[in-house]
């Protein structure tokens, strides 16, 4: 079998839980497995290069900070072969210009564009362990480029499409996705599957296991992902096409903080009025989530909307500034909300859910202010306060089993 | 004017010291020059990434280690890169694959063999400051691979000889090439102008200012070298060919205590008998220096013969163990000894030097244990106690003007 085996920053920190990782994939090697890892910088490491890099300016030129982001990997990676070998494994590091990770050109938050898998091959075929960068690639000019957040995921994932590996495996900190934030619902429990597309609204959500780009690349070259723990053993959650998960109808339930909430109030009853507001927004590269359109006094309509909260103060700052042009009475800024999602497949077949899922928050008094719903999540905001006790009402409802 | 400039790790040990080296290029690139600067990894780093491959294994793979090491100096290019923008200065970091350094395959200790300068000139042709990681290269097999000691002043003197710069300028914390150590010779000057063979030999003999491979480059490839202080401004020392440097007869005089003298006693006079113990210590790559034979009792003789002081002990273990095969009486070592040299292309056109310098020794009471001359050096011998004293009054003599 071939497989590529992710380890996150954590699990690489110091030279003991290297050594360790070196140990987890000596395991699998003894099954005669054909192993790619694919590797995050250690620790703290990549905080403490943009510190370093701020030390020297205050907005350091993307193309270098890139280039300098980049050597966190390929200590981790080489490190790690060095732990294989004194195992009596036969392993190599490979950063993205060997292991000819191809991106295009944006600096901090590069898209893998493909990979030329041919030397990654050899080495497998040589009967070596790819110790592989993560969150890397080179683009056209022969630049050092970084993926972004989740990046290192991302990269297994493509590295295992274009070899071919039979699975992905993603070792973390959890032993798998669970149906609820364990902090948070005391009896949130493992799922043993979820389907790509609940992954991918899990992830969006505020389940910090996966990043969804790689849960969107994964669905697209049908590569199987499993979460398991880097510490103890397991069978992890394998996440994969939805039509091969049988009889799954809810995964979880979420709840995301880091999410404000605006009110556009007093607003002339124009068409065109809600898009105008959004494009000023959108100029400023800022997302609008959930949005709620209402008739108020006068004939005048209120817009509520939600950002995330760490572009809620710049939203605020840019809708203030459109009073006069647009003509509106005022704006405000909630900071202390919080968005409960319940995932899963049964949402779309099943009427019944949002019902039940409504009544479960009035039944321990929180009030809903906003709601949206896709075919597999039905999401409410409620106040930050209350998000908790609403997670878990929901969670006793849905999955308590 | 094209030149490189090369800083090394004690000028770029943190933010503050690479914000001044990037205000130090600003200064040259004002007057219009186009640069390549070559870069040793910050301060201390190689040192701890050595230590940190420790920790992981006690006999790292050399290919990882290289892998590793390589990281440093791509931290410290991108970093002054963005120094150098934060001054309005145009810079790009290039690593030895981007910068197409090509090497052997002999890990931590490669050759350049050859570098394509295109990427190089092409940063240069769009106005831009180049900012290439020393101490690196990569092989065939798009390995990276470390130069060994003295590998960041090898690469700018190769980078400058495949650009075709009209000089190259090491920046050190010196302020030049001196006549002797100022900490042992107060009255120590420094040289406007050296020969590449003087200064090889003063590279070679404990002057830790230039490492003899990049002396050794620059005379093949005519090189200007030019040796000065990071911190200060000044003319510096300048290395050229040696019939340009008119009426230059002494360079300068050397003190190098890593020495240690080994002495088989009583030796059969056969013939061979030095090259067979010679040849041991070469099976374990121990160098010879100084050699001197002599006859002693009942016919037998005497060999005596300095070593590096690192391969001392390993050398006297040798050839202990050769006693009884070979026949001798006794081995001693004395790692208390010292080379003084006097280096000068006046020396092989003046026979009246060596017998100067030894008058010198005599009257300050340093007695000479051996002698070993080339055409322009002499060295001799003598106790380590001694050797401040006897390298004073031999710059007294040549060098006190």
């Amino acid at each position: 079998m071939k497989k590529v085996m992710k380890f996150g920053g954590s699990s690489v920190k110091d030279a003991i839980r290297i050594k360790r990782v070196a140990k987890r994939i000596l395991k699998e090697k003894k099954k005669g497995e054909e192993i790619v890892v694919v590797l995050s910088a250690m620790g703290d490491t990549t905080d403490d290069l943009i510190a370093l890099a701020k030390e020297i300016s205050d907005s350091p030129s993307k193309r270098e900070m890139d280039m300098l982001l980049t050597t966190g990997e390929q200590v981790s990676s080489s490190l790690l072969a060095m732990a294989l070998s004194d195992l009596g494994v036969n392993a190599i590091s490979l950063n993205a210009f060997q292991a000819r990770i191809k991106t295009n050109s944006v600096y901090g938050n590069a898209k893998i564009k493909n990979i030329d898998s041919e030397r990654i091959q050899n080495e497998l075929d040589a009967g070596r362990v790819a110790v592989v960068t993560g969150f890397q690639g080179i683009n056209k000019n022969e630049d050092m480029l970084t993926l972004g957040r989740g990046g290192s995921d991302t990269t297994a994932v493509a590295i295992a499409a274009a070899i071919g590996a039979d699975i992905c495996e993603i070792y973390t900190d959890v032993d798998g996705i669970y149906t609820g934030d364990p902090r948070i619902i005391e009896n949130a429990r493992r799922l043993d599957y979820i389907s790509y597309d609940g992954m991918l609204e899990m992830a969006t959500l505020g389940a910090k296991v996966l990043h969804n780009r790689s849960v969107e690349m994964a669905k697209r070259y049908n590569v199987t992902l499993v979460v398991k723990s880097s510490l103890e053993e397991g069978d992890g959650t394998r996440v994969l096409e939805g039509k091969a998960v049988e009889g799954l109808l809810i995964d979880g339930v979420t709840v995301d903080d880091d999410v404000a909430r605006l009110a556009v109030i007093g607003l002339l009853n124009e068409p065109g009025m809600a898009f105008k507001i959004f494009n000023e927004l959108s100029k400023a590269d800022i997302n609008v989530d959930m949005i709620l359109q209402s008739v108020g006094r006068d004939g005048k309509k209120d817009i509520t909307f939600t950002v995330s909260i760490d572009d809620a103060k710049e939203a605020y700052n840019i809708i203030n500034g459109l009073k006069e042009r647009f003509g509106f009475e005022d704006v405000s800024l909630d900071e202390k909300v919080s968005k409960v999602s319940l995932i899963g497949a049964g949402i779309q077949s099943n009427f019944n859910v949002a019902t039940k899922m409504f009544e479960a928050l009035y039944n321990v008094g929180v009030n809903i202010q906003m709601i949206s719903t896709s075919e597999i999540r039905i999401t409410v905001l409620v106040d930050e306060e209350e998000s908790a006790r609403g997670a878990k009402a929901v969670h006793d409802v849905f999955l308590n089993d």
